[in-house]
């Protein structure tokens, strides 16, 4: 049995934490068996390797959230790399091509897909096998897992089963039910009474032989190959797996899960697993009750005689909002435009300090950035700013327009519009950085070489001040 | 008449938009005639102005809030200045002192004195002149204003009258009533029995006639000359004028004032008197009703579901409170030790963008400075820091170390420990300042010189780039 996480989405739902660049997943909220914090994602991993399953397991995701990925799991995880976000058809197809043709997984072998942001028990992960069994002797070209609903959620799909014909009784015997067919977020109502008909709720994994999934390329002249599908991965249709496949199968069967399973997606059901109900910089008042704070910023929040709410605080926002309400934040939200304030990535993080723009026309960034040791930013060039860099921590390597220069601790550097200029930490850099110019934004960059050794190799005066 | 106000305080009670700098009485909050937003000493000043006591008036203050008062007042606004903070008897004092032998005003000539953060109506200011009347019919050495209460309050102090032997209906004829005693802060049933005896709250507004008070410095043996006063002011008693004269006087009498009177000394009461219930970026959702929102960040915040909440951010912190327990705010912060985020000066301004503490030792503060065009720092040295400049909008003239340069947006200077550094700006100067150092206070800091000229004259080397 061979275990695909996907890791997607850039959702909004957890704002001002979550953002374009760092999806809910990611962040380390949750409390950990080591009494520290972890992430949805390290939570997962670890659940998989307390399972026994880590070295058959990999996370297909895209290249922007590759940086946090082995940031939190190491870089040693094993990751299928999408070349472009499209959607959860193309990312499994993705995931069985590399099986198949780099991996040399059997085509009679169970793949198993699961989202990466399942909160649930570890034994979830244990009845992972009751997938493989169900597979493997059902004959079905696909087996769900359905979570037994806790009460009549608007929000989840269902899964219902023949269950006159296939009492739970049944289950004992073989594990699995046939779906007779799906109800995607009924209203309250109907999701009564599909509890009543013994339904089940999808939670997003799903499993099948790897020849099923090869099988349907070959039918819908898909490349089986790894390298070609990367090749052609632009020209695959934006489509879920779920319309794609899910809804198109002739037999699939439900493994029944009876235990705990949640998704994280709203602060309401987020701060229900957080165990301390300050993170940060803060104070909560001794009269509120079920009242939680996320402070990631510099500055102290007080709140004062409120219970049930949340406030979180990061470089892009501050939420203050009734536990209840905070589903709707999508709309709430939707009014503020904003570049990402904060930036996970290879070589560390930058933090925004502030954004100006001038009514003359210029615009200025104020960075903290921080590099690792032993990390470095590619060699590269802006057209349309120049920066200053104030070292305010560390050391390091500098190669500015062919020039090796030493840097540490209160040095100053200018770099000019169009100067290249690459960085190595040695030790834990620092630095205040001042972008200066006419359209700041991520995406003025060329990059010269990626890797310090190409920089070096690039130094025409070595001059070590 | 003459009326002295007096501007001190440096309270908490409106964190953390008020901090040690920046009083409640210079938050641009309230709704000013024009349509833009006004703070408390600007409405008591143009309040003033409106009853025709514009040229009558003055301001007593301290150091620190001399820069702000003149911001917002403009330069010619004729202030006391305390030469350190001690009580309001010393302040009155020195006004007196002032007013006698600088200003020459009669000995017989009414003085008012009332705080600069009253929020009353215009017609507050006309009845003055009955406290002048008062002081010069009665032969009372103090005349008070006494509000009529609106409610029992606990946070008052009430003046008690004889009002048997002067029955209300007596007013109409003098306009003012003996004062029989004070009760300071009552429990709510005793406020219930005071308003039942037609007590008046104290509104710290007090008249005396000029000799007065000079009589009294003469028995005290301090002085009645201003300059003298000036001397010896650091040895004046640090004692009320409730408790140094109120108290003490054989006679005095209140005049009784039936209109608006508040103290908007807590976020409850001023944001009853804010007509915007948003200022700065962010959004409050329809369903919360009498919410505010004040955010002086340059980030964005969404309050969702909240009713009769305030959220304030400022560069110092963020406050999240119900309005009811708004009062307790000074409990709640008392943990928060943290250099003020924002200061306005002289020359302009400076926010702080960030403060960080190394554990190699060192400190790092990155603060944006705004010099207004035509202002200037003094010549100054720091003897524990260095300061890197990024010049990020304006123009102007920078003095380092003898030298003279020109400095224009995109500018980058280095300020190294010890360096000698003057500043004027030609056009609205901003620069990102990164100071660097074992101990980064605002104390670490020695003037050469103060005006422009005495830092142009000091200038050895006039290479002008």
């Amino acid at each position: 049995m061979k275990l695909v996480l996907l890791s997607g989405g850039s959702g909004k739902r957890l704002w001002p934490l979550s953002n374009d660049s760092r999806s809910k997943q990611f962040l380390t909220l949750l409390q950990g068996p080591s009494g520290s914090l972890e992430s949805m994602v390290q939570r997962v991993w670890r659940q998989i390797g307390s399972a026994g399953y880590e070295s058959d397991a990999c996370i297909a995701t895209g290249k922007g959230q590759l940086d946090l990925i082995r940031n939190q799991l190491g870089a040693a995880v094993p990751v299928i790399l999408e070349p472009e976000r499209r959607d959860t058809f193309p990312a499994i197809a993705l995931a069985a091509a590399y099986l198949y043709s780099i991996q040399g997984v059997s085509l009679n072998e169970t793949v198993v897909v699961l989202p990466v942001d399942s909160f649930v028990e570890d034994r979830f992960f244990t009845a992972l096998e009751q997938l493989d069994s169900a597979i493997q002797q059902s004959g079905a070209e696909l087996a769900l897992m359905g979570v037994k609903p806790s009460y009549p959620s608007e929000k989840f799909g269902y899964i219902v089963t023949d269950s006159v014909s296939n009492p739970l009784t049944n289950r004992e015997t073989n594990g699995y039910l046939p779906i007779e067919y799906f109800v995607e977020k009924p209203p309250e109502r109907q999701a009564e009474l599909l509890l009543s008909m013994g339904a089940l709720w999808n939670c997003g994994v799903f499993a099948f032989r790897l020849n099923t999934m090869i099988d349907l390329f070959i039918e819908q002249g898909l490349p089986i190959q790894y390298d070609e599908m990367v090749k052609q991965y632009s020209q695959l249709n934006r489509t879920s797996f779920d319309y794609e496949v899910v809804e198109r199968v002739k037999h699939a069967v439900v493994v029944p899960y009876d235990g705990e399973w949640k998704d994280l997606g709203t602060w309401n059901t987020l701060t229900e697993e957080m165990k301390a109900p300050i993170i940060g910089t803060g104070t909560v008042c001794a009269e509120s009750h079920n009242t939680h704070l996320i402070n990631e910023l510099n500055i102290p929040i007080a709140v004062l005689g409120l219970s049930n709410v949340i406030v979180t605080a990061s470089p892009d926002g501050i939420l203050v909002a009734d536990k209840k309400a905070s589903t709707k934040l999508k709309e709430a939200i939707a009014c503020f435009e904003q570049r990402p304030m904060y930036e996970e990535r290879r070589w560390g993080y930058y933090r925004v300090l502030e954004y100006k723009k001038f009514s003359e026309g210029h615009e200025v960034l104020t960075k903290r950035i921080c590099i690792k040791a032993g990390r470095n930013l590619s060699y590269q060039q802006h057209t349309k700013r120049k920066e200053s860099w104030t070292v305010i921590s560390g050391e390091g390597e500098l190669v500015l327009n062919g020039r090796l220069i030493r840097i540490r601790t209160g040095d100053v550097i200018q770099i000019p519009v169009g100067a290249a200029h690459g960085l190595k930490a040695n030790l834990d850099l620092e630095i205040i950085e001042v972008q200066f110019g006419t359209e700041l934004v991520e995406e003025d960059i060329i990059r010269l070489t990626h890797s310090w050794d190409e920089t070096i190799a690039s130094v025409t005066d070595p001059q070590l001040l």
